[in-house]
């Protein structure tokens, strides 16, 4: 791991404390600091004037101890004199308020004033900075995103009917493409167009566009201050700090290409591990090849869930290693005694002492330090899997009325899942991107479909490639509505199947049958579906969703066994070429159905599986190194398929032998 | 069943659709279509300039079919370019947040602007369509009522002061009658006084005009729409569409009086079956001796619910039948692709493809074709019960602090639930209604009587008709205040006995003692009361409220056994001329009394049941004609006490065999 | 107990009633009444003309009756003719809407408008009122407080402005007291600094300022009033209605300090009869050596709650009068038809006529005034313990991101229940109350440590007194910021030790594992203590935060046992002079540890437990006298160290003999 670091507010503290933090640090194996992303106004504290001295001597004194600079922009934070000398430059929430001074990210990112400002305060700061050798890299803002709300000011409107128009041309372009005609919605005029702001006004192309649209503001928003480093400080690389496995506001396949290395803020213990791991095959998969930095991390609470043991910090690291973190940035150096975030726990304790918290990083820090050499050049984990994840869906199924039924991410973390326990590594990418290489490619609930990927799918499956499709496929266009012929689109040769709709399992009116007509009860059915898989038969229940399913060529694997679609398919495999094509027509289905369709489509795909362990215990290869990391409160033994030593921990007879919360590295 | 049909919106399909849709809808035994209720930017794309010759051609391709149309008025949704331009139109929230153009009824009942374009569209529309001898009916809007939410804006502030002042002529009455000495409530000026706009003013009386003038804005706005229709069209009928059993914000007894057909738009899916038939009641008591429509029902999904089997579906269609229904119309012919209810299944797929639902329509449909000429005269359900329900009380609850724990739509929905069991038909009727020809007629929790109620009650009572009081009765005045002196107002006579008040039965307190005072618990007790009915011994428990009772004449049924009111009366009988009157003085009770209470009652009545059945097995009577149907999944056989034979489904000696969700028609 | 009453509303009722009022009055016992504190609109109709007439009928007629009255200012219920008048009256919500008539507390407490009427009605009231000899004392305003919300109107804002810059002196000051280093928060300009209000702007020391000057806001408002009643009536008392065990929004402490008797409103059957005792200790404490008045109570519903049966009734008044009261009021005399509290029970029901209520307040008043001679002048109960509670700390928490996981009350209240189980009475006192005296003094997560409080804690100590501390202590300043050295701040050498920070034990993942990422769920861990307590070993759990502790001097009770602190004291304990203290670094422990807890620091001070009862059975001591009150539904007999006889109940044999809700009372 090239990065070990933390985020540091010289600020705050003062440049008296510099040189004693700085002391500490080095000792912990620190040789990197984030700084900047919240100081704008220190660093100018009234219009045009600037005070960069504190940071200049920041720079100073950690050059000295041989620590490097993540500098950062100070966007995510206008001042007080800036918000309130230019109103224009705070957001305005749904219901017309504007945001005021107190918070962060409280900013409109469509507006021109406060581009203006950013890019004054960005050019300053990095002609300064960019003389510090130890700045090695820029942080644009902090988490890009609505964290306080979308704005829906009138200059945001004004841009959006402008996008719109560059988009449809024409009023009747974008009547025809949002389908405008049922409950009269049809448009007469570019300004009744406005961005969805209502609960209750959830037309689903609206909501959609307006999803998309934010997303590229905030793109566009970064864009800006990305040409102004890249001018004043060529040689340094740019980065911003993402967040969740998926998360849903920007487009960070789109975001992240403009950008040097995609950064995950990833606490790991507000996740189970799956979802963590999930987040780094995300990130590492966002740009493919490159190893991706963890920028944010806990050593301890985040506001007042408990903080981890030392030795579950250490098995976070490794992991973060193991999946191919290149930098381990801890969230923050010292407890803060203010603010909105005085409880989140830095490394040193509000008094700036070094307590267990510090001794956890250290510890966990040099052991990375010492071992950074031997590990450097390992290849990044191989994954023979790739599951595709379109914001389009992600986005469409937002904006529906009942999107939110079909549980779209949980599909994509529930899938993931029996990759992660069976130790088989996934890239979770976009559907632009190359698909070659993938031996198993995953379409979770992948309800609209390109004509391009699909192209480019089937390619592939003649090749080889194993395709694994789960749920609504290809049912809908990029409008968010639904196509007006059978779908799977695009994919009903591929898959050997016409697809004429389906249904929903919920049920207004609940087993126990509630007695009272307004208190009805939302509760989940299932329909039960049988078969074979791979020679063995296998019966269970089809959950959230069933598709409407005829068969074309292929053969039935499962079929329906209850309610109106008794007897239809309801797994189907087909051939094209050399691969083939599993389609299972239910959005949910039991465990053991999950992971027999899994386990089937691995063997389609002639992919093995790891080694049995218990759940959260992980076993993920590097080129000749394999880590293996105990996740759980319980010692446990994994065998291993390979002949080596433990450079970490213990390994005899092909056996690792782990402690609660241990690591064990084999080459 | 003389109309069987569906919604149909060849506004958005295009014309091209006409003839093939047409085809498929005769081949399934549709013989009417509904048309037009959201069209009006396809009507009149801007101000002043009509297109209507797609609805020509529609009225023209389904004449040919031999369909007929329910034309719709299409107010519930103004186009952008009306409500853009005509701010006035859109209805203002209570945080004074004007509507926006997007979604649908978003607009202002009373404003004057709407309901002059309003009344143009109307008139252009039904002048044009008034030359097809096919369209037979004239729907009004759609669903009227305050989806988005009531209108404050302050042309209905002008309008609710004008009209509190035509209703009381003086402030000094208004404040007398809303009682407004607590709180220094008086108001001095008609301006102060202001629509319920706030949770935190929950004056009752206020709260309740508020819903009084709400009512009568919509049944006012429908009116000016139905002159004219009846100027312009006056062969054709005039109905809109209701929901509900029981549907608060509009007094439907007075809306229907002034439409030729009570239409309910009823989704038997989202309700327990007993509920449906609570509806069907309803309806089929608005307009006295004459059927109702069930103008909306779902074939499919009506969102992410599980869309019905086709045998359930059937079964709905035959209750609807049994129960006195005329038309069934399925929302909708074909799924939209886009919009707010594109989830909302049709009829067809979206592909417009026939398939599952396709069937199961078509085959019911063409079933009660085949059956139309023998069914259809028969008489309407006799109804020997009627269960009084005032929207005074509805509203007074809704309006009062504590009102929704009476749960006073649960306490008529529970005892229909009792009748419905044993087969016993009840009328649903507002207290104006005519109460000659019932043999029992049920108060539940009325607690405002008004005194030509009370004697025509009485009458009735005297010439032999048993009454039935549970819970609060006569306790408040007509502006949802408590009367100064005990109750049961109008009825201390009838029911013999004086009520002085009584008490709830929550507790903030739980029974295991929430530990600390803010986190209080809510939790509901229960009175014990013990006595005789009908000569046997019973004994139970009391819920929700219970009466403080002083006897006078009768008799003490059942007493209480518990807590203060130990020893007082808990249900009591009294005589009046041939008649008597039972009345129970606690808003709710356990299983096993209610049970004993409506079977005692339906005793004095002479009123027989049913044959025992399981639940949600119904069987109905229409003159010569008996139909069982079996809302189950389980077989079911129904024994019944006639001589007949099975025009639909098996019947031998005198027993009905029914499949699950099956049908028996017997004459 | 002097004065046994209720609230009485004749501006509703009419004079009309007055005289057949006092008399059921006065057979039941009645020798007080409230008048007048909603009656604005009865008292001055129009601006400038008042009408006061039945008021002077009221005070004669109740004069005539021996009843004194307790008169109130009517400035909780402005009149509509004042706020719509007078705009800048009415309060504004976070969101800018301004409140309407239509409720209570509507008000702007710092609007010069609002006090200039305030000082007129109270000025002209009081020199009217001051000639009737019975009116004994006066109430301002009723339950002050922001019912409706706290105002942020811009009269607000300029006042906290000029507030914080009395205060801070200086925006440099301010900015470094509130620590706005992080975030980019400094302020430039006064105007920038607004009241908090918006849940995302969560800062912590603005929030602490806005609650602190809400608290002085409301103080000043009832200053004012005093100044004019103290001027026109000398001779009477000044009261208000207080609220809660301990009440958020205002400094109890403060505001009762310039008036002359503690008053709480406290309703029995809203909390746990231990919540009620706090709630008594609590106003007890208030006015040191003063007797308090229970201003509110029920006698019946105080909205759908069952009422209480008559013992329960009794049971509570006794334990009024046990723990000190001098008052008991029934809010209120007769239930009023209308309005917000309709079902708010009166002693009278609607009707008037007196039922079950009015006769077992009659019994109880009676028996009252029956024993008020013999137990006039028996001393209050003697509290060996104080409880610290500091409105500087309750509103830390409240500001604090995290502040509700910390749950503070929570931590107070069951503390004292462990001494209320053990009939061990407590004060609970604001820090800057004389220590000597007790005991035992008890630090509930004080988190905050002044250095005068501190000194004088430390003086106790070294004098004999015992401190146990509990939870957080000393680790912030009273700008709510954490120090930035370790704590217990001022206390580290009297509790030996250090305390460097330490962890929540919330856990964002459950033992379960929710499977998906965003459905992670909040579950509380805990972390095993074990060690020694007054000779015996004891093992456990510490619950909700552990302090990260080093040991000074004295000795360690109990260290912890797992995860990171295991080894490190978890208890300790520390002698100082004469005397000792306890340190249990856990927000919170299992029941048996809190008991042991409690039973070994009484041990250490030298206090008696009283006899062991079962919970909510009380035993309360007041100079010779016992009182025994059981409010649980089962008999109890309670054995007493005391020879004596009954004057109420049955005691024999050193026994006394409680029925259901019974008392005993021994001399």
């Amino acid at each position: 791991m090239k990065y070990l670091g933390c985020a540091y507010y010289p600020e705050y503290w003062g440049v008296e404390r510099l040189k004693a933090d700085a002391k500490l640090m080095k000792e912990a194996g620190i040789n990197i600091v984030r700084v900047g992303e919240f100081a704008w106004c220190r660093m100018e504290p009234e219009e045009g004037r600037f005070t960069l001295d504190w940071l200049h001597e920041t720079a100073r004194v950690m050059a000295r101890r041989g620590i490097d600079l993540l500098m950062c922009t100070p966007t995510a934070t206008p001042p007080a004199w800036l918000t309130n000398a230019y109103g224009d430059t705070l957001l305005v929430r749904a219901n017309g308020e504007r945001a005021r001074h107190g918070s962060r990210r409280h900013y409109c990112p469509s507006s021109d004033t406060y581009r203006r400002h950013c890019e004054r305060i960005v050019d300053q700061l990095s002609r300064e900075m960019a003389a510090h050798k130890n700045v090695v890299a820029w942080q644009l803002d902090n988490e890009l995103g609505p964290e306080m709300s979308r704005c829906c000011c009138e200059n945001c409107q004004a841009r959006f009917q402008a996008w719109l128009r560059s988009k449809y041309g024409s009023l009747a372009e974008l009547n025809r493409s949002w389908g405008t005609g049922f409950w009269s919605m049809d448009y007469s005029d570019w300004s009744q167009v406005r961005l969805s702001d209502d609960t209750l006004n959830f037309y689903p192309s609206r909501i959609l566009d307006s999803k998309r649209f934010f997303s590229e503001m905030m793109i566009d928003f970064a864009r800006q201050q990305t040409a102004v480093l890249r001018r004043n400080h060529p040689q340094a690389l740019v980065v911003t700090n993402g967040m969740g496995p998926i998360y849903g506001p920007i487009d960070y396949y789109r975001l992240f290409s403009e950008l040097d290395v995609a950064c995950d803020d990833l606490y790991f213990d507000i996740a189970t591990m799956d979802a963590n791991v999930a987040a780094m095959n995300v990130f590492r998969s966002i740009k493919p090849g490159k190893r991706y930095w963890i920028t944010e991390t806990g050593s301890g609470a985040l506001d007042h869930n408990k903080p981890p043991h030392k030795d579950q910090f250490r098995a976070w690291a490794w992991s973060g290693l193991a999946h191919g973190a290149d930098a381990h940035l801890i969230f923050r150096w010292r407890t803060c005694l203010s603010g909105q975030e005085q409880e989140l726990q830095g490394i040193l304790e509000h008094s700036g002492e070094p307590r267990h918290r510090y001794q956890a990083v250290k510890e966990c820090f040099l052991e990375l330090t010492k071992w950074r050499k031997d590990l450097a050049d390992l290849p990044l984990p191989e994954a023979p899997v790739a599951i595709v994840q379109d914001y389009n869906v992600l986005w469409g199924y937002e904006s529906s009325c009942v999107g939110s039924a079909v549980r779209y991410p949980e599909l994509i973390y529930r899938l993931h899942r029996e990759l992660y326990r069976r130790h088989v590594v996934a890239d979770i990418i976009a559907p632009d991107r190359d698909l070659s290489g993938y031996r198993l490619v995953i379409l979770p609930s992948l309800v609209m479909i390109g004509d391009d990927f699909a192209a480019r799918l089937i390619r592939a499956v003649k090749s080889g490639t194993t395709v694994l499709a789960v749920g609504q496929t290809g049912m809908r266009d990029f409008n968010g509505n639904y196509l007006a012929e059978p779908g799977p689109q695009h994919l009903a040769d591929l898959l050997g199947v016409k697809l004429h709709g389906g249904m929903y399992l919920d049920s207004h009116v609940g087993p126990e049958e509630a007695l009272m007509f307004p208190k009805h009860m939302d509760s989940s059915l299932s329909v039960s579906l049988a078969g074979e898989l791979g020679g063995a038969s296998i019966r269970g229940s089809a959950l959230v969703w069933i598709g409407d399913l005829e068969l074309n060529d292929g053969r039935v694997l499962l079929e329906f066994t209850g309610d109106t679609y008794r007897g239809q398919p309801a797994m189907v495999e087909n051939q094209t070429g050399k691969g083939r094509a599993v389609y299972a027509a239910a959005a949910s289905l039991d465990d053991e159905l999950f992971g027999g369709l899994i386990d089937y489509s691995l063997a389609l795909s002639e992919i093995e599986s790891g080694p049995v362990t218990p759940l959260h215990v992980e076993v993920v290869e590097r080129g000749p190194v394999t880590f293996v990391v105990n996740h759980t409160a319980e010692a446990v033994k994994v065998r291993l398929n390979k002949k080596g030593r433990a450079l970490i921990g213990s390994y005899a007879n092909g056996c690792a032998d782990l402690p609660p919360f241990g690591v064990c590295v084999v080459r």
